[in-house]
């Protein structure tokens, strides 16, 4: 989603003035409701700045992602709701009717987001503290993926960015299978948001097969993008530039394979080579 | 901060080893002291990631960007506190105590923290609720640039930016005097954390003389570094990639001079043009 806005563009000593587009920008209020002793209770947990457009993936995919729901079906209704308010006239509140709130610990859920991730620092390691957390286990030897796939990757990216093609300024993040077919792509101006959109996207599609499958980014990769491709139980994360430390040493924690600076000659394998094929 | 880690490079169909140059990414949680009814209380207000190194002006700008103190005196001692932990044995918790906290509202400075960023979404517009809490008043009329000085300011970022350059994966905030000469420039793996450490390093340092100086930084402008820069009083901000609608929006109503883009032929302004000199 993007809107024209006015613009005034030096160039070789001139300003002349033109339309630009520019990528939306808006907070999202996410409410989550539960029955707790035979009552509803709506309960707000957080408040993301997000583009619009996409609202029901990202939070299926955040609630899939912070380990509230484990499956489409123990949601039961998804609204937006609320007044409509803003030069776009957009309603930024969203509520999910959890059908089943057993994994729900509001107060957990709530400092995560306070992290921004994942992460817990009390005494632990952040790495630590994942591990007790997350139960999964990735598959060690899928997917398979030729280098060849690999280098294709920033061109389909980039094809398949309508939105940056448009602003210049929006994430992306994509699932792609095995042989390097992009299944589903979803912008934002947070990259944690487009992330959580694919997911959810593929929760909700049923699209998730996890030894066949892998994610790429557009950007730089973080601790928050290695936790979200993990807890999708997908073995293998790239993106288009650089980790941090933390994102290394999580996908080696996990034996997830993790690649940057992939380009369409060259990329860099930070862990995990055991899933390049020649 | 950075950290050597083991890579394997694929250039040319090679497989080749190699040592890479990693951007620290680690936890940090804040704890604000202050007293209460003659009682001393630690209270833990958000959790970030961030690069270590740079802690203490880290806290000093963000507890300054969302209004807890107006003036470094109003805090009396800043300290890492906890156990070391993880490979790279650090303190990832820091406490802050204040002198003064009489515009200490925990309640709402978590709900900041949970949004990411100082908006709220209570049946107002985001920009309407900053309005309410922001009551800087920007000079209209500076500071006054020069294109040439704009058209400048990519390349002395990149060279300034000295992380950046040995790892590829870190954002980079600077503050600049009206004449194009940078003064304080600071990096983190998250943009917003690299303005905070410009603005605390600034304010310790009493280096901020607002009609003088401006604001710029590595990557897309979004909501967030605007109302940073608002908060600083500082009336122009510029980037080097693209700004996001409410970004733009903010700027519009604060009277800002909001530029992206900048390369060393050609910007473009979105609004506050008053402010460039041909």
């Amino acid at each position: 989603m993007n809107s024209k806005y006015k613009t005034i563009k030096y160039k070789q000593n001139n300003l002349s003035k033109a339309d630009d587009l520019i990528s939306i920008e808006e907070p999202l209020e996410m409410i989550v409701r539960y029955k707790e002793n035979n009552e509803w209770i709506d309960n707000s947990i957080s408040i993301t700045m997000r583009t619009p457009g996409n609202d029901e993936n990202l939070v299926v995919g955040l609630l899939f992602n912070e380990g509230v729901v484990s499956d489409f079906s123990e949601i039961s209704k998804i609204e937006l709701i609320g007044e409509k308010v803003g030069q776009y006239n957009l309603q930024n509140k969203i509520r999910v009717t959890l059908s089943n709130a057993k994994n729900l610990d509001i107060k957990h859920l709530k400092r995560n987001f306070l992290t921004n991730s994942s992460c817990g620092v009390c005494g632990k390691t952040s790495i630590d503290s994942i591990e007790v957390t997350c139960k999964k286990k990735i598959n060690s030897l899928k997917p398979q993926i030729k280098t060849s796939v690999i280098t294709k990757v920033p061109n389909i990216l980039r094809q398949e960015q309508s939105e940056f093609s448009k602003t210049g300024g929006i994430h992306a993040s994509a699932l792609f299978d095995a042989s390097g077919k992009p299944l589903i792509i979803k912008e934002d101006v947070g990259r944690h948001n487009a992330l959580d959109k694919v997911i959810g996207h593929s929760l909700k599609n049923s699209l998730l097969d996890n030894d066949n499958q892998f994610i790429a980014c557009s950007g730089r990769l973080s601790f928050e993008l290695v936790q979200k491709t993990l807890m999708a139980n997908i073995g293998l994360l790239m993106g288009v530039g650089a980790p941090t430390s933390l994102a290394i040493d999580l996908a080696k924690r996990f034996d997830m394979t993790l690649i940057g600076f992939v380009k369409s000659e060259s990329f860099n394998i930070y862990c995990g080579e055991k899933r390049i094929l020649k």
